[in-house]
This record gives structure tokens, C-alpha cells and sequence, in this order.
């Protein structure tokens, strides 16, 4: 696996460029939608390779690990062989889940012991043993097992909790490099800046993790209730850190505005579970802004769904008919919906690439960025 | 609207036929996925077309009436015109959901009252007004509007409600011969024979029936409890009366096996939520008998999900994948299983059309059934 670089942008810290893995190149910047349980939920892999084009797509170690388990998923061959997809998939290391959705957790300096949110049942979570799973798991690219501490965290907090989280990357990398890929294709492990929303933290993990040198490096801990603008902030402190050379990777980020921003501060990658969520809900994500198709205004609106749109979906089912449907609570609406919003999440990231690559991103950019913020 | 025999079995009473729609031909025996609210649930309409290859689907008249509405609906130019599917649509009159889902419905000379199960409102459906609402829906086939007794009324009231459905009969089709289709295509009225399972009661509704001469007839009121043979005399006795020249639509009829046997008696056309409702549950219907994909016994079975299968899902998919997904109660799992049973009962009506015109269908069907009942 490896990252070359395209073209660099001269106004902003945009770039586009390839990440080489074994299972295809990924054209950064991208975006990954959200398979949490090794599937974008309502979504089949077909359209997401024919009609959306994602070129790599997330799963959740946390959720992968309590269902379908690891004996099946060894069994399979890996989660590849499991669903089918035979793109890249990366998976977070499992820590985010437990410290928003699972019970009872107790955090040592070993790991964290949790109960399961599906059936009570108790684990451990060690950075040791989250490598092995991400192993079994045989995600193309694993990420590194931190605390996440809360957005509104005190400083006393962060730091201890950045202590714990560079001490356990530590224990993460060795694991990692005394191990080896269980199915004949290469693994990358991508550590995580950390340090929430404090400059010489976040300055003191970029540093440390630079050193590190891996394939990818991730920044977390954003988009967890602090102002945008704080975590804008972050990043760029962060990015004049970590290395040029390699991919950078905003976790869990965000909306479209939220992206393009990003992209303009040297992010390469991204995921957030936004289109899809939200598009069970009826809010769909366009280029000239955002619509919540429950709105009355929308009951006998006949027109296509989103005639700028690049899915199938956009032209096969009108305004009116994804209404009645979401309205319904119907299956189809919440399918439609996200499969919408996916394939605008890529098609935003690929027009993003085009105008770095022919010099014009910024104005597109900030122009782009206006109009998202429209409620239609 | 009309119907040609291809072929008519010697050994049974099947017959291989072409409906003749504006919007296309439908080849008989033919099974009609429900698309209850104007969507069959979980199954994009390019997925009917292409990948099921449905010829025809069937809508509610109760649901659709209450969801969108009719408003929604004629202002759209009719439910093909909303919901994008260009090949034919049958409704039912919502006869059958008033007597099951709505609330505090009362029964006149006139029609029946009844509140709306989704917001308590009061509506009055006549076999007047149903007749209009279907021609606002813009059904290429309206079935008339009739009672629903349960499967075990007893004869005197099944009696009653037999003269009362012929007294409302005879008004559906006054007022729909009175009025036109406002869409400028054709549409077709079917009545129902009723009559529970009493011969007499059966015989007389076919009898009246067959005298009305419409495009073709239905038959309801049964698998709604009785045994399975008792079923298939009622369906014997009226098939006897009804015309051959016209299709024979058993409504909501069946399972399988079901579906075999009405068609070796003469039947035509089906519909049921069976493939659906069991499939979202995790039922799969195969040629070598049914699966529960919930069993243990799939857990870490990585073969497809049907060898045999006609449609994508079925090479796309494993067992141990399927299963993941609808124990983890994912959209994706009831997608596929839906899409998996839709296309199973349409590859069984075409093969025992095939084995019609092949003169070998008795041999198949006797065959088929036996494997049917098989649970792997």
C-alpha cells in the first residue's frame, strides 16, 4: 500500500491522490460509506460498485466482533470473502462503540472491559487483542485502539487521556508488526491523533505519530460537539504535522460543507454514517442544498428526485413518491434516500479531485460550500 | 384488454395464456408480487423489471387511498405515473383490508364505515366510490368491492353476506360501465366469487358471475383458514362455471404448493404477501424446499444463497452472510430475501407455463410439490 500524489493545490492544502492497495486504487479525496455491520445498510454491493462507485467502504470492529463473531468471519476467509466486496474496506478499532454504545465499560490500563449492547454479555478490549481481531476481521486498513474521551473533556482529562491512548498505540504497533495478515493480502495499521480540542495536545500526538511513519495516518476525536471552527482549527494545526507524504484520514467528518473544508486542509479521507442516517430519515443531501422530503411542500412535487443527481435513483422516483414513501415509513424510501445521498458523498469528493487537479478548487470550493448550506 | 389460450393441458385444467394490456402482455400462469402502498417492499422497481422480470404487480386500494391519497394520486396522472412502474397494475377494493385492519368499521346496505388504522379518521367505502377510487388510482385492472366473512362463518351468515356482496356487485359494475378511465388507458373490472366453503354458495356467485362476461374473474374469500383441500374443491367447483375464455385470478393465494395446484385446477392469476412477509423474516422459498435462514445450521455455510436461483442476490450472497444479516436485523437481509422469494414464485409460474406448452406439467407439478414441501 502506498500514496502518491497527483496534483498538490496552490491555494489551499488540497490534494489529489492514489492510495495503491492490493484490491484497486482509491482516488483521494474520498469518501467511505458506513458499513457497520458489513453492509451499507440498504444498500447492495452491486449498486455500490455499479451505480454510487464507492471505492472503499468502512466496517466496525465493535459491531463485527459481537455479530456475525470472529469463528464465522475466519471461517469465511475474512469479511471480504463474507459479504462479497472485494474493494478495500478499513475498520476503526472498535473504540469509539465502546465508549458511546456499550454498557458497564471499565477502562484500564490493560484496555476496557464492556458488556455487549445486544445481549450483556462481557468483553475486553486490548489494544493487543483489537489488532488480532482487526487481523480475523482482514480489514485492508486497521486503525490503532484509543480512548475517546468526551468533546467537552477538561484539559486534565485529555491529557491523561492522550497518555493512555499514545501508550496503547504503542502496545498497537508492536502487535501489529509482530503479526502478520491471516489471508495473503496486505494490512495497514493507521494510528489516530488524539488530544480533543487542545493545541499542544493535538500538536504532541501529531508529532509522535509522524515518527511512527505507517502507510495512513487518522485524526479523531473531531465533530464531537465543538464548534466547527475549533475543529477546522485542529486539523490544520494537526496536518503541517503529519507527513505530506501520506494519506490523512478525518474520522466519523462529517457534513458536506464539513468535507469540503477538510479537503481544503489537506484531508484525504473520510467517513461519517451522515448520508446514510440521515437519509433514513428523509433528508437528502444536493447540490444546490438540502431537502427534508417530509416537508408538505414536497407532497406533489413530480419532479425527479434530484435532476443534478448521478444515481439511478435520482431520475427513477420523483420528489412526491420518495415522500410518500419515507411518510409510509416504507422500506424503498429509506433505500432511495441513502443510496441518494451516497452517491452524492462521491460524487462531491470526485468533483473536489477535478478541481485540484485543474487548479480551480478553491473558488469551486467556496462557492460549493454556499450553497450546501441552502435548505430547500 | 383480452385473454388467448396458447395451450390447454390434457391431464389437468391448466392452460398457458397471454393477457393482452395496453401496457404489455402478461403471460398466464402468472404470479403478481404486492406492492401494497405502491412499492413491493424493499425491491426497487428496475429490480421487478430487470432481475425479477414481474409483468404485472398488485396495489391496495385501503392504502393507497389513505397513503398518498387521491389528491396526490390524480394530480400525479395516476399510481404508474407516482411510482414509475409502466407495466400493468391490478388493485383490490379494500374490501378485504376493512374487515382485517380496519378499526370500528360498520356494515350498511350502502358500503361500510370505517376509522383509519393509521390516524383514526372515519371513511365510507361504497361499491360506488371504490369504483371511483380505482379509476383515480388508475388500476389497469379494479376488482369490485365485496364482504369479507371469515374463513369459518358459519352458512347462514355467510349467506347473508353473499346476497349483500351480489346486491353491491351489480352496483360496482352499473357504476363502472357509467364511467371512463381518466388516464386515456384502458381499465378492466374483475368481480370475486364468493360463497366461504359452501358448495352451493360458490356455485350460485360463479354462476351470477360467468353471466357478467367481464374481461376475467376472481376468486376470494379463500385460504383464509380451511384446510388446503377444501380450498381446492371450491376452486374446482368454480372453475367448472366460470368461463374458460376468461383468466381466473385466485386472490392472495399461496404458498408454493398452493399455486401449483390452483393452476393444474385452472387458475391463472396470484397474488400473495407470502415471498415478502416470509422473507423479511428470513423464509426463503427454493426449488429443493424451504429454508429458515434464522437456523444455527447456516451460520457458517459460505455456498451461495441459492444455487438454482434466478436472481442476482442468489449468486451474490452466501447462506452465512444472509443469515448475519437478518439475525442483525438489517435492511439488506429482508432486501434480499424478498427479492430471492419474488423471483422464486415467478421462475415457478413460468416453468409450470413451460411444462404446459411442454404437455408435462402434471408430471412436474406432482414432482415440484413433493420437493416444495421439503424443509432444508
Amino acid at each position: 500500500m502506498y500514496y502518491t500524489i497527483e496534483t498538490q493545490d496552490k491555494e489551499t492544502n488540497a490534494r489529489a491522490g492514489i492510495l495503491h492497495t492490493e484490491r484497486g486504487d482509491i482516488h483521494t479525496p474520498i469518501f467511505m460509506p458506513v458499513g457497520t455491520l458489513g453492509t451499507v445498510k440498504g444498500i447492495h454491493f452491486k449498486e455500490l460498485r455499479e451505480d454510487v462507485n464507492a471505492e472503499i467502504i468502512l466496517g466496525n470492529t465493535y459491531h463485527l466482533y459481537l455479530r456475525p463473531g470472529l469463528e464465522v468471519l475466519e471461517e469465511a476467509g475474512g469479511v471480504h470473502k463474507f459479504n462479497g466486496w472485494d474493494r478495500p474496506m478499513l475498520t476503526d478499532s472498535g473504540g469509539f462503540q465502546v465508549f458511546s454504545l456499550a454498557e458497564n465499560r471499565k477502562l484500564t490500563e490493560e484496555g476496557a472491559t464492556f458488556r455487549s449492547h445486544i445481549d450483556g454479555s462481557k468483553h475486553l478490549f486490548t489494544p493487543e487483542n483489537v489488532m488480532d481481531i482487526q487481523r480475523i476481521i482482514g480489514a485492508d486498513i486497521m486503525m490503532a485502539f484509543d480512548e475517546c474521551p468526551p468533546g467537552d473533556a477538561l484539559y486534565d482529562y485529555a491529557k491523561k487521556s492522550l497518555d493512555l491512548t499514545e501508550r496503547w498505540l504503542d502496545r498497537c504497533v508492536k502487535r501489529f508488526d509482530e503479526t502478520q495478515p491471516k489471508y495473503g493480502y496486505e494490512q495497514q495499521l493507521f494510528p489516530i491523533v488524539q488530544g480533543c480540542t487542545y493545541k499542544d495536545l493535538r500538536i504532541r500526538s501529531a508529532e509522535n505519530i509522524a515518527k511512527l511513519d505507517r502507510a495512513g495516518n487518522a485524526i479523531g476525536g473531531l465533530a464531537v460537539g465543538e464548534p466547527a471552527e475549533v475543529m477546522y482549527e485542529m486539523i490544520s494545526v494537526v496536518n503541517e504535522i503529519l507527513p505530506k507524504s501520506k494519506p490523512r484520514y478525518l474520522m466519523g467528518v462529517g457534513t458536506p460543507e464539513n468535507i469540503l473544508e477538510a479537503i481544503a486542509l489537506g484531508v484525504d479521507m473520510f467517513d461519517c454514517v451522515m448520508p446514510t442516517r440521515n437519509g433514513r430519515n428523509g433528508m437528502i443531501f444536493t447540490s444546490e442544498g438540502s431537502i427534508n422530503i417530509k416537508n408538505k411542500k414536497w407532497e406533489k412535487d413530480f419532479s425527479p428526485l434530484d435532476p443534478d443527481g448521478t444515481s439511478f435513483v435520482d431520475s427513477a422516483y420523483s420528489k412526491a413518491y420518495v415522500r410518500h414513501l419515507i411518510k409510509a415509513n416504507e422500506m424503498l424510501g429509506a433505500q432511495i434516500c441513502s443510496q441518494h445521498n451516497i452517491a452524492f458523498y462521491l460524487w462531491l469528493v470526485r468533483e473536489a479531485r477535478t478541481h485540484i487537479n485543474n487548479g480551480n478548487f478553491n473558488l469551486w470550493k467556496n462557492e460549493m460550500v454556499k450553497k450546501l448550506g441552502v435548505r430547500l
